[in-house]
């Protein structure tokens, strides 16, 4: 027992145990899953009498500091099976978990009126628990299966000190404020609908601004850099799925085929099959490679109901997809390419933080060894030549080829999935995509898959998060209201929107008979940048009293002042 | 019998008999299916012993050019269907619609050694046959119908005279030239590929930025005029194409369902359920009607394999669909804006010519009677305030509103499906769409659909063979290239390159070692508007030879001068 990791984990194991008491002495009926530690504090999963309200919370807290108090220990024994059995005979959750164990002998940890089956360790005693809060509720399916029952989860966190727990329940509150579900409602952003199905997405008009002004941002710096943006179908024929290896090894995230005169058709899980046969729509010369083929291509997976969540985790999404056809001398100038535009697209977006992951060759693994040495030897030497630390991560790599993946750290420190590149040995050979060498024969081409962004849902989620819904100006749906003081000013208002709208900003009046003072709190809760503040004294000096979201109050500016000020926040991407 | 068009039709139907005749001389087990007077010409449906070749159609011409010279009488006989049934007898498409005639006796028509089973009228005399010509094959299932046998079509074109008839052979070399297919092909626009399935569509990366600058001045255009772009899944639950009567009324145009997680899932036919349900996502007041939603909707519907054409008859195509909802008495402003917003997009692809059609309440209808005549005359409030011609089509309305219809001529004077404005009773009752008015009470709203291009496909078609190709040059996926004469001017070349780039031009260097005739010819083919000539006395002056792609030759111009020309071309769209 110590001041580290492990100590913690085992403290909030048992913190776990302790709270499945509680319930108990609260629901003696109660049957128990399972309770295990997790990061930050641990949970535990209950079949009850009734569904618990948020007001439980507090009382089942109160109770495990009673039984905190108490002191008592926690007490392990090595029990047959069959004496386990008769310990657990009222738990039929237990029961099922004692089959499923190899062992004759099993370990009992009981502490109070409490026990469970469980390896422990555990604390001593029950005096030794940390700062602990119970934080929310939620329904998880036995076994995390469907077809089971659904029992109610109880989460907690707990940390050695109060001032740690206080800092990171601090952090869960920022974070919750700027949750991208809650700010999708708040700022009329985004919605998913029963109506269509979950996982579904309907971008709003605000929200479908600011990833149009990404995906505009995205095709223009594409293009600038060699790409050719592309359209492909959203559905095609299954066979083209079977020849490329998808419904054998990836099914299970594939939609059912919809039959079309009597062919199957499926909904495109990925965009490379359109893109090889564009590439394979003429012959290709050695002098024409590299050819880089993007696509801003929505496609569908099927995720299970119970790992949906938000825009991060959705059915179906937009990629930010391109493939690279290259020679394998190709690869390494490639990928420098590649980790530049990524470098350049998350600089532009305030992700200061990230790291790369270089995975290398798995057991199973298509094409040949020293195909896979020359590419990972090009995919090393790409960060090496940009002065790139990496990690490696041996074995990690797909079964057709090495990969960098880069993780982002948002504003608050929390990881994302960010940019990866991925060598494909695999498809080039079972679609026979070749090029005309200078020899004049077929040669395969290498492939490299690449997104920077990921999916446009989860970078957007992402960007709400890191953000916290205030935009940068650039990106702002509304980037200044104007706030006209009474009635009489309203005229002189829209002929201010009029001349910035004309200056191609993004400008509306909020011509509300509402107090100052609440039209003003009203744009900062929209995070709106700018606000433009119009009485007389404005209206007399021909200008507007600029205001920031921020609360700052820049004071008196003429309109050509305030033009400048915004269009320079929009040029600069700040 | 005179030169008026019943009688055109009477002489080109005349004409596929003497075909016909031809074809037995040539194949005297020929089976006959039908064979009438279409536009401009005849067909007549074949069985044959082998397939036809380009080269059987002079073949056949000439021997009807000799069965015009023997100049027979068109003889029409009354028989029994007795006394038909052995004169057809080893006809067996004849028999098959002789035995679908109703009546008793039947009209047969012979010339020379071809009877038919025919009403005519015919001409007296062979001779009588104006100018003609036969143009192509085609295969042709009996009755149309997919199941049953494909036979050989053979099409002709027929004129009164001969300078009509090469007239019309002109018009076709010339359509033939600017067909969207092969224009495709040659500018390497797009393609259809059987592996992903017919109908649907991979846009190459030079027809993908055309599409894509549409795309980006449509929706900048729309932004001006008050929409708000939205993006909305390609799949949703059948439940809702039940509510809405799509799967009633339009089944056999819809995709068969997928099954999610035991629901039924389809692909979306079109847009509007979507939009609404964003409309529905939360309480709209009086005071915020109209919205206008708008969305660049990729649809997917069933057509027949053998209905489908290129880009103009495809299953999946991307609507420029936008929703408007708002109240009753806006409905004539509504519609004001969106017909200045087409006559805007019209004219800036440079169609000039277009009749529009107001069509009106059909026998069955949605909505009430007097719904209805405020929608209609708010249409035709519209159309008088704008001091606009149009034809009344009365009853062809859809069943759920009045709509208006604008039909585009293009450069060869050939109809096209333009702009549709409909009204829509029909969904705001069966979603229960509804704003809270000024009474406090709920209000249906009125849904306005309307597409301005129609969809992308089959508008970028349009634009291919309006332009022949030789796109203006704000949408020339290439607007320059730049031909060096020798290999020592390629350094300057690529600084010009470099110059022009910067600038925002879509620029390209020929660094090939061609002559440069070819490398001109190569430009001209590939309908780039510019070409920058450089050679020795183009450095040494700092500038570069312009020549434009209709052959005009500029002369010496600066860099600056070269610039300011094309910067000046696609800004004006010209």
């Amino acid at each position: 027992m110590g001041n580290n990791d492990s100590w913690l984990e085992t403290m909030r194991h048992s913190a776990a145990h302790i709270m499945a008491e509680a319930v108990l002495r609260l629901f003696p009926d109660a049957k128990f899953g399972i309770g295990p530690a997790i990061e930050d504090g641990f949970y535990y999963d209950f079949e009850l009498p009734r569904p618990l309200t948020p007001d439980d919370l507090p009382a089942i807290e109160g109770i495990m500091r009673q039984i905190i108090a108490e002191d008592g220990a926690f007490v392990q024994r090595e029990l047959t099976k069959e004496e386990a059995r008769s310990v657990f005979a009222d738990q039929p959750y237990k029961l099922e978990l004692l089959e499923d164990l190899p062992e004759d002998h099993v370990s009992v940890f009981t502490q109070g009126m409490f026990a469970d089956l469980c390896r422990g360790p555990h604390a001593d005693h029950a005096a030794q628990m940390g700062a602990f809060k119970l934080v929310r509720t939620a329904g998880a399916y036995w076994r995390g299966d469907e077809s089971q029952p659904m029992l109610q989860r109880i989460y907690g966190v707990a940390f050695e000190t109060e001032d740690e727990l206080q800092a990171h329940l601090d952090k869960l509150a920022e974070a919750a404020k700027r949750d991208h579900r809650k700010l999708g409602r708040d700022l009329d952003l985004f919605s998913i609908h029963d109506e269509i199905g979950p996982g579904l997405v309907c971008w709003h008009p605000n929200g479908a601004l600011v990833r149009q002004l990404i995906e505009d941002f995205w095709k223009a710096e594409h293009q600038r850099r060699g790409y050719g943006i592309v359209y492909t179908p959203h559905i095609g024929k299954l066979d083209q799925w079977k020849q490329s290896g998808h419904w054998e090894f990836y099914r299970e995230n594939l939609y059912s085929p919809m039959e079309v005169d009597g062919r199957q058709y499926l909904l495109k899980p990925m965009n490379c099959l359109g893109h090889i046969l564009i590439f394979r729509s003429r012959l290709r010369s050695y002098r024409e490679l590299p050819i880089r083929m993007a696509e801003l291509g929505t496609v569908y997976r099927y995720e299970r109901g119970g790992v949906l969540y938000g825009l991060t985790r959705v059915r179906g999404f937009t990629q930010d997809d391109a493939h690279i056809f290259c020679r394998q001398d190709q690869i390494r100038e490639e990928v420098v390419g590649v980790i530049q535009l990524a470098q350049f697209m998350m600089a532009t977006f305030g992700f200061e933080n990230y790291e790369m992951v270089l995975a290398t060759r798995p057991e199973k693994y298509a094409g040949t060894s020293e195909e896979w040495e020359v590419a990972t030897a090009a995919l090393i030497a790409a960060l090496e030549s940009l002065d790139i630390d990496y990690e490696e991560d041996p074995g990690g790599g797909a079964f057709y080829g090495p990969k960098i993946d880069v993780k982002l750290a948002d504003a608050m420190g929390r990881d994302w999935q960010g940019p990866t590149i991925q060598v494909d040995f695999n498809l080039p050979q079972r679609f026979n995509v070749c090029y005309i060498g200078e020899d004049g024969d077929e040669h395969l081409v290498t492939m490299i898959h690449r997104t920077v962004l990921g999916s446009m849902e989860r970078f957007f989620a992402c960007l709400v998060e890191h953000y916290g819904g205030a935009f940068p100006v650039w990106l702002s749906p509304v980037q200044a209201r104007i706030v006209p003081i009474a009635d009489r000013h309203l005229e002189y208002a829209h002929s201010v929107e009029g001349r910035l709208r004309r200056a191609g900003l993004r400008v509306e009046v909020d011509g509300r008979s509402e107090r100052m003072g609440s039209k003003i709190r009203d744009a900062q809760l929209a995070r709106i940048p700018y606000m433009l503040i119009i009485g007389d004294k404005e209206i007399e000096s021909g200008g507007a009293s600029l205001r920031l979201r921020s609360g700052g109050d820049v004071g008196f500016c003429t309109i050509d002042d305030v033009e400048t000020r915004i269009r320079g926040a929009v040029e600069n991407r700040a």
